[in-house]
């Protein structure tokens, strides 16, 4: 009797793609990019393509099958995993013909959305091959815009998913001015141990941040970087001037210290 | 009466070309790369090249001029004082003939040595055009390549630079075995704060950290990642098996929680 055929089935690679400027992916990525058959990456909102499929678009060609997923911009557990699972069961689908590649913006391991894809993908089907290369993450293409060293030496550095971090209150779903005092507890134990702090996503919160960051005298030392890398990227230095700012969504804010600033911030020209 | 001519210099960049494979590199550093007269890079020890000058050295033709520059592995200020600033002059007289770029392994402002010589080279002439382009990280490096994710959802990511962050002491110059116990603070005092942790150059210090690790049963949940994305890279995910592991200087470990495990660990096939 004939053993049964083994399905044959491609790869999923989880690409990361940098933070914005197209030249910022990788030749690994890019190659990757290109040699693959289906392209996904994550649908735009509004009718505008995502930031991921702004940087691959011009590397494709007509023969490539893209790919848009939905993830919904929402906190609701089941909601999400309805999503991730409606994903991976149509990346399964193409897998059956061939490799397909995952685009994400920044870096695949760091606050990713191909995480959950994959996670989803390997429930569902646990024989899936999945692999994935690295990416520029956001807060080192910001210091990079801002022209400081984002560590040095011996600095500790704490990264805060600001969006969600606050006592696990889901900012956002909360308008901002309701969200307690107290939810900003988070980035006082991070000054309390950390030598520089970025607070990723920090548009919902930037008030009760930078009343923080006034408290401690470190706004002297505290920089807004929003769409980092991106044509409409925009750098707040001073951010004394600023009580109050309206962020883009891929806003981030680097708090260093005034060791950090004196002595070794270079506050050069940056690209 | 003429007035004086403005001198006419070139601009130092300052790339990152990612943690070794030389395919991590960006489509922006490598073009930036490729069109420089003059590549510094940090000159390796003992004879071998360094990471970052065996990455660039395939794309460099021989019109361009090779500059390594040392940076001797010590803690002692004044020597370190020393090294950056006769490396700051050998650039700039570089940067009289036209574009300097300086090649970092991994990110440039994440405790990248570009830092100290740009800042030396600011002192010394503070009009001097400085730029930076961001690189992949040793971080994301090692968790692509463990095939997990490094943080998911509102996970706090903590940066230890494990060998000079216990108490201050610089591990370097002292004996693993002398390192006092309390000299391990730093890391409770992380693990008291984040959801993951990710200590750098943990060589010198892993038989401390195992020990702490073990206390708190994070063992099944922490990695070594030795050489992320070299040919040599090692990987070790099973710690309880390794209380004592001779590792090399670029060597990194990875401590997640068992909520971080359970729930998002991927633990697929990687690159």
């Amino acid at each position: 009797m004939p053993s049964m055929p083994i399905p044959i089935t491609g790869s999923l690679y989880g690409i990361g793609v940098g933070p914005g400027d197209p030249e910022l992916i990788t030749l690994k990525a890019l190659k990757r990019l290109q040699s693959s058959p289906v392209v996904a990456f994550p649908k735009g909102i509004q009718g505008k393509p995502g930031i991921a499929e702004s940087i691959i678009t011009p590397w494709l060609t007509d023969q490539q099958i893209r790919l848009p997923l939905t993830f919904p911009y929402v906190v609701d557990e089941q909601i999400l995993s309805a999503a991730w699972q409606q994903a991976a069961e149509m990346v399964w689908a193409y897998l059956q013909t061939g490799d397909v590649v995952f685009a994400c913006e920044g870096d695949v391991s760091f606050y990713g959305t191909f995480t959950y894809l994959a996670k989803s993908l390997q429930q569902q089907h646990s024989g899936v091959k999945i692999e994935v290369i690295a990416g520029v993450s956001s807060p080192m293409a910001a210091a990079a815009a801002l022209g400081i060293p984002l560590t040095c030496q011996d600095q500790r550095l704490a990264i805060l998913p600001a969006l969600y971090s606050f006592n696990g209150i889901p900012a956002s779903s909360t308008p901002a001015s309701s969200i307690p005092a107290s939810s900003t507890n988070e980035l006082e134990a991070a000054l309390g141990w950390a030598d520089v702090i970025v607070l990723m996503k920090v548009s919902r919160v930037y008030r009760q941040v930078w009343k923080i960051l006034a408290h401690y005298q470190l706004l002297d030392y505290s920089y807004v970087v929003a769409n980092a890398t991106q044509p409409h990227q925009v750098i707040y230095s001073n951010l004394q001037a600023h009580p109050d700012l309206k962020l883009p969504y891929f806003s981030l804010l680097i708090v260093g210290t005034k060791a950090n600033d004196s002595s070794l911030n270079l506050k050069h020209h940056s690209t």
